[in-house]
């Protein structure tokens, strides 16, 4: 019996959706990874479109399905359609699917030519349930600096996706979806911190975020000793 | 005989590109559309994605037939994956095939599910020598403001271009793509007035363009009576 059954008809053939899903944990920007089953083959979560399904719906369920989420900051980046991207595909296919026991039928259909569409999530850490799915029996959080190689063109997707995320930094100001709803100026740093590779200096940041008028100052609650806790800010609703 | 022979394997099943091709001419954003023959039924340029072609160089392959440019600005800004956007395309698919004697395999092909990726191109509009091909017999610039109707989404696909030209504007400086090589600080002033659809302060706008050191000022060459002529200038060369 096949596995998944690709080539029924259910899905489009030749399209499909990676999820770049960023996440802030220990000051650090992270990405979800996922390994394929009995390999040692990494990859961003991803899936096919289904023939009655929107693009940026199928999106949505991969990042629902493999992060229990479904109200998250989503953006479509880049569609991937080298004809270099899939050069490799076939043999990297073979592996994943014969540990699998993949059908053949599947096998053909899977190993065509597919071109992708990127999509970035920003998640808060804390909240994410990884469930990994019936292709893969693991899952990482990596650093974005030591992810080392992936799946087809996985690598350079997630170089994409950090490109566009430091570009919607302060045009979209996207980065406080990666916190908490209320956080500390520090945390706030930090996150711009890891995302842009470089450290700021504390006093400009501070100036330039207050200046934006996003963010509303929390009073701080007495607790003996905390007279030196830092203060907390949440975003303002728009 | 078949028309275009789609459903022939040469082409991916259910992926097309479509270009927004800018120009400006007499002080206006104009975008470029064609009509499909013998209709009233305008729409982008598009094509189909050759099964050993790029995607982008579906684009490019698309730009070159229809304006004789190769070396121009082009960039990917989104792709268009919406069940609704093909709706209405039996319907109008229909109207179109019907006028060109397209053979049903064709319509059957050609009328399923497509997603779609958008590219925008800024061209010199006096550059540009439209060729229609095969499916038009006319094309027309049509200003911005003023385009329309058009086929399937294509209304949507370019009100999407405009904004992301807009946003590429201040952060990428593309607007002297649409400028022949020399111009005056008029010129660029009217580019950046018709993409915003607001006027700017003619000051203010000239003491920002200066402030980012990446136009030289042509010496005026001396023609008698022409001391008052404004100066020229050219983009520094990266």
């Amino acid at each position: 019996m096949a596995l998944n059954n690709y080539a029924s008809g259910e899905w489009m053939p030749g399209i499909s959706v990676d999820c770049v899903i960023f996440g802030f944990h220990e000051n650090q920007l992270k990405v979800l990874t996922l390994r394929f089953k009995q390999t040692d083959i990494w990859s961003l979560p991803g899936g096919f479109v289904g023939v009655h399904e929107d693009l940026d719906a199928a999106a949505k369920r991969v990042l629902l399905e493999r992060t229990g989420l479904s109200d998250i900051y989503l953006e479509q980046f880049h569609t991937f359609g080298c004809l270099t991207r899939i050069q490799e595909a076939k043999k990297q296919h073979k592996e994943v699917g014969d540990k699998m026991g993949r059908s053949q039928d599947d096998f053909d259909w899977i190993s065509g030519r597919f071109i992708t569409t990127g999509y970035f999530a920003l998640v808060d850490f804390e909240k994410v349930n990884v469930n990994v799915g019936n292709l893969s029996d693991a899952y990482a959080w990596k650093d974005i600096q030591e992810v080392g190689e992936l799946f087809l063109d996985h690598a350079e997707i997630l170089q994409f996706a950090l490109e566009q995320l430091r570009l919607s930094l302060d045009m979209k100001l996207v980065a406080f979806n990666l916190l908490t709803d209320t956080f500390t100026m520090s945390e706030v740093q930090s996150v711009y911190e890891t995302i842009l590779g470089k450290s700021l200096v504390r006093t400009n940041f501070q100036r330039k975020m207050l200046s934006l008028d996003i963010l509303e100052r929390i009073e701080k609650k007495y607790s003996g000793g905390a007279h030196k806790a830092p203060y907390l800010y949440r975003l303002i609703k728009k």
